[in-house]
């Protein structure tokens, strides 16, 4: 039976001294209702950003409490589906994004979310490829706006946080305090202008404790490459994380010594943007399964 | 009939007073020899990098003049074919490269390439994606090494290189003086220990100026997207002038307005890395041709 987590209970920072909203157990599957970025502020092309309520952006729907789960426990969540609205929204706003020194105008624009398309401008279709900007865990003594990103997960805005796939976070306080928003019906690597299709939405989830500890995370897997994923003020330090991290694990977990990981890495593996837009940047840095499993490496 | 370039003759810097090794038509099919990035002195595992004469490091075969181009012309090379070698070279170099900083040991390893794989210690098999790592014109003021990347090509080791596609530079003297070299069998985005598959090889292509005034430059086609390519000192700096060319690329080229070139690049652009481990580091921007159509706009 499907837990429903109600878009109604959201917060705005991931922080050691949250209150649950609601408490799931691990194995249970649980579908989290979630408000666009803007929490359903922008409908149409007239609401534009500078009447924006700036308290009420990034909602994250939550924090739910997850049983047995405890300070450094690796945190699985099976991303089993993610349902968008019938519309999504993208905003241009003056002095902000990898454009805001050259953008002078604001607008807004509502993409038609129609089949398998967001359509931009009656003009544009692109596919639709849902996934989810802002998930996480609370951290252990910071307090994070939901709209950063970092070792906890948060506004990562990871293309790869995606139905089908799993994602790991270290748990930082008792019972996780879990919580997740801010979907994309569509997204480039990057996020250039600070946004995606934002879109209402829900995610169906599965969470389970599992028994990788010292995992590097936020930690991604998908049906063919695992991928850490790093936060940094700057994007060269993002970069270097994500690249430390991902030889971390292959020596750490996969057992190939450092010289293997690194020409493997250089050989076969991506360095990838996620996006250069927030408080802190985000690089992931990808590798293939089927080459782990030479190293004879399965993840769980 | 095909023009051959024999790889005797490299370059180790691009510059304004490079001399012509040979002189070649626009719409002629070269094909142009290359050394491997250590112009051969790597064969077994025994050649360490601590023996490298690092005077022949690198090498670009050519220069050649290409018939009928002066400085501003845009010059479009269509890579018809890229030939590998049957074994390529991988190293390690201590202190070099994203993890340079933790690897200890210098290690070379000799792949062996066999059909379509790179074949690494009989373990690992990765499909070949052979690309150029060196290719440029001579910029028209500054002497670059062929190991530094640049607004005139360069070390850009950017896998869009690739045989099929088209890079487009601008031309900074008379006669282009272009030249090629560093071709890797397979490479990852990023270069994290500062090589590919490194093997020596051949790369047929032609030259033709196109009549694309102010493209931003280095710019690569394929058969469904455009990439522009920027260098500079740090990552942030490369994939903010990646960013701002194609944002130009799009208004100006594209009859795009900023807004929307900014909200499509959000919404189905790719922010790319090529390298992160040469002197200037090297990212691209990739946007889908479908998307051009749409606003009428078609490549020659």
């Amino acid at each position: 039976m499907t837990v429903t987590i109600s878009r109604e209970n959201v917060f705005f920072a991931f922080g050691p001294n949250l209150r649950a909203i609601a408490q799931i157990e691990q194995g249970q599957e649980v579908l989290l209702q979630t408000h666009d970025c803007f929490e359903g502020q922008i409908q149409t092309t007239g609401d534009l950003v500078d009447a924006l309520d700036w308290a009420h952006v990034n909602p994250a729907t939550g924090p739910l409490f997850i049983t047995g789960t405890k300070p450094g426990d690796v945190l699985r969540i099976d991303i089993l589906e993610i349902q968008v609205g019938d519309q999504a929204s993208m905003v241009t706003i003056p002095g902000e994004g990898a454009l805001g020194d050259v953008i002078t105008q604001m607008e807004t624009s509502i993409l038609k979310l129609e089949g398998n398309q967001a359509v931009f401008k009656d003009k544009v279709r692109v596919p639709l490829r849902p996934m989810i900007g802002v998930i996480g865990v609370a951290p252990a003594l910071d307090e994070v706006p939901t709209g950063t990103p970092g070792a906890h997960g948060g506004n990562m805005d990871c293309t790869l946080v995606a139905a089908g796939n799993r994602v790991y976070f270290t748990v930082g306080v008792e019972g996780a305090m879990f919580g997740a928003g801010d979907l994309h019906a569509a997204m480039g690597d990057g996020e250039i202008v600070v946004c995606g299709a934002e879109t209402p939405g829900a995610v169906r989830f599965i969470a389970n404790v599992v028994d990788l500890p010292g995992l590097p995370t936020p930690f991604v897997e998908t049906s063919d490459l695992v991928a850490t994923i790093f936060s940094a003020p700057t994007i060269d330090e993002a970069a270097s994380g994500a690249t430390h991290s991902m030889a971390g694990f292959l020596t750490g977990f996969a057992g190939m010594d450092l010289n293997d990981a690194g020409m493997l890495m250089s050989l076969a593996g991506q360095l990838k943007f996620c996006q250069v837009v927030d408080p802190l940047k985000t690089v992931r840095f990808e590798f293939p399964k089927a080459i782990l499993a030479e190293y004879g490496f399965r993840m769980t």
